[in-house]
Parts: structure tokens; sequence; C-alpha cells
């Protein structure tokens, strides 16, 4: 219950904002927009103007799907990445992911989401014709399909395998495994069947 | 570790400010950088617009230390609430969680911390000498002391009694008892010691 108590209408109205965070519940907003108000020159109005200028000048790229302040982005128009190999993934969260990862150096395609027919979404919601588009140029040879290893992610993984199979590219997928530092008793069936049935020669 | 991705330094520092807000850590700043990019129209904008009002019109108030447009407060300057009793909190949060309850007509003080050796916070880092004045006016003649349960909480409260004690006011303080809804079983010795101290004729 949230009873309307004698502060401003201002602050209502930025923790009630705050509360639609990710992470942030009314409780947390209310805390956050305290420490804003005592940080005000440190945080708060640096943070009012960041989030005007990427609203302003961030927006995906009309090639692959990443977040950036030029069109196509920075990771499209780079020379330095390899032309030949797309990577699908689902959000621009997974490319940041990868990104941070450092070991690859293809571009990227971002889907938007995953095919679910429980929230209503089809082939037609994500960026799938622009990826056969993309696959059908000569220059790509390989696309990496990353999407999550849930059941909407492979679900997806295979539409998108079966779409392209007459773009003459390989397609390939993520291993599946032992997480790097993980321990075998705390894995699940599921992982230790698919990193059996991976092995490789040592 | 958090290696430079290739995003720009745009969405860099959005997330790099987000991720200072209580609550959020850097994943979660990333999470909530993608949804306000989604959802530019709705909060992100909005957000930018709330924070810069909010930092620009939202100030303590000079009698009582609440935040508010103007000044003084909504509360100090209603004719409706009680103007013979003073409520002494540490924080504004606090104030906010009285008023929710809704069953103090009364004004306010906020304290702005708890005394604290460890932290070197002082008598004269709290808005103590003020309370002293306002405490010494005609028409005060009781102050709540709403301090938390805490041992810093304690000690401030202490301190404050000792420095009314010629202020011709009543002292009072928040009743320690079993919470509302709270089973003995789980309660804390401390608790239920001042609960058992405190009981009163049925």
């Amino acid at each position: 219950m949230y009873r309307k108590a004698s502060y401003g209408s201002e602050l209502d109205h930025l923790i009630q904002l705050l509360s639609k965070l990710p992470g942030l519940g009314p409780r947390s907003a209310r805390r956050a927009a305290l420490q804003l108000i005592k940080r005000k020159d440190s945080i708060m109005r640096p943070l009012s103007t960041a989030l005007a200028e990427v609203a302003e000048h961030v927006n995906p790229c009309s090639n692959c799907g990443n977040l950036d302040t030029i069109d196509p982005c920075h990771i499209c128009s780079s020379e330095k990445r390899d032309g030949t190999i797309i990577c699908v993934i689902e959000d621009v969260a997974d490319l940041w992911a990868l990104e941070r990862a450092g070991s690859y150096s293809g571009k990227y395609h971002v889907l938007g989401g995953t095919l679910s027919a429980l929230d209503g979404v089809g082939p037609d919601d994500l960026n799938i014709i622009s990826l056969i588009e993309r696959a059908n140029k000569d220059i790509v040879t390989e696309v990496i399909i990353a999407t999550n290893a849930t059941v909407d992610g492979q679900t997806t993984a295979h539409y998108i395998t079966d779409r392209l199979k007459n773009c003459h590219v390989a397609v390939t997928r993520l291993a599946h495994g032992v997480p790097v530092g993980g321990e075998l008793d705390y894995l699940d069936d599921g992982t230790l069947t698919a990193a059996l049935k991976s092995r490789r020669p040592f």
C-alpha cells in the first residue's frame, strides 16, 4: 500500500519513474532519489544530461541492430572487423557480453528477441529478413548462431538455421559444455550430457 | 574486470552514472540502460526532465530539513499540523515512512544522520542546534525522538535528550516492542526483553 505523502509532486514523479527501472522497486527508488538529491552536482545533473544525450543520439544500427551514435555502427563500419562472419545474438546485451570477452572479431546481427508462441513473437517481429539479406551477400561465409541456451533461444536458432539453408553459408552455433571454472558436481544433467557428447581429443 | 567494449562513450557514461545508484551494479545498470533506450519516450526523456526539475526545485527546508519545492516546506507551513510537537528523525526517508503510516500530525526535524565516532560524525555535523532553537520556542511542548533503534541511533537519541534538558519540553521516544504481525518465536532477545519491560494493562 502506497499512501500519498506530502512530499512534492516533482519528487513523487521522479520516484515513480525510477521505480520502473529494472532492479529498482518503490523502496529502492525512494532511496535512489534521496541519494541523487544529496549528490546533485556529481550524479543527478550529469545523469539528466546523459539520459537526454543518449535519447537523442543513440539509435539502433540500420544494418545490424547494435546501438550506437553513428549509423552504420562502429562495428559495421570498421575495416578491422572480419566481414565474412556474422554472429547472431538475441539482444544488444549479448553483443556487449561477447565484446567484453574480446575474442570475436567478426560482425554481429541483433535479432531483438526470440520467437515465442506464448508472448506472440513471430518471425516478422525479429530482424530475420535483414539477416537473410546480409547472409546472401558474397562476402559472408559463416553465420554463428549465439542465441541463449533457453527453449525459446534454441527454437529461434533452429528456425534461423532452416531459413539460412539456401544462403551458401556455414551455419555454426556456440559449444555447449562445462563452464570454465565450473565443478561437475554442481552442473545440471543437460550440460553434462552435452559436454560428454562433444568431447574432444586431449 | 570491465573491458572497454565498442559501444559509444555516451552510453558508457550513462551506464557508469546509473551504476552509482543504490541497488544498481554494473550489470543491472547495463540492463537499465537498454530498457531505457527501448522506452525512450515513455521513460527515458521524462526521467531526464524529472531529474533536472528535482535538481533545480527541490531543496531542504531551512526550518526542518525536509525536502520540498517550497521553503519552509509544506509540513512546516501547514496550519493543520500540530505545531506543539516535533518528531526528530535521522533522514528524510524516515519522515516519508512516518507520513505513509499517516498517524502523526505534528511537525518534523530531520537530523541528517546520526552521531558516529567511526565515521567521524559529531554533533556539529547534524541539525542539532536548530532543533534546540525550535524546542526553545514557547509553542513547542513535546519532542519525540524517533531515531533508529541502532547503536548509533540510540547514542544520538541520548545525546539529544541531554541537550534538550533545559528546554522545558517533554522528551519522549518511540515504544520498543513486538512488531504488529510479528511472532515471538522469531524475535530477538532484546526486543522481547523490551516488550516485557514495557508491558501494559490489557
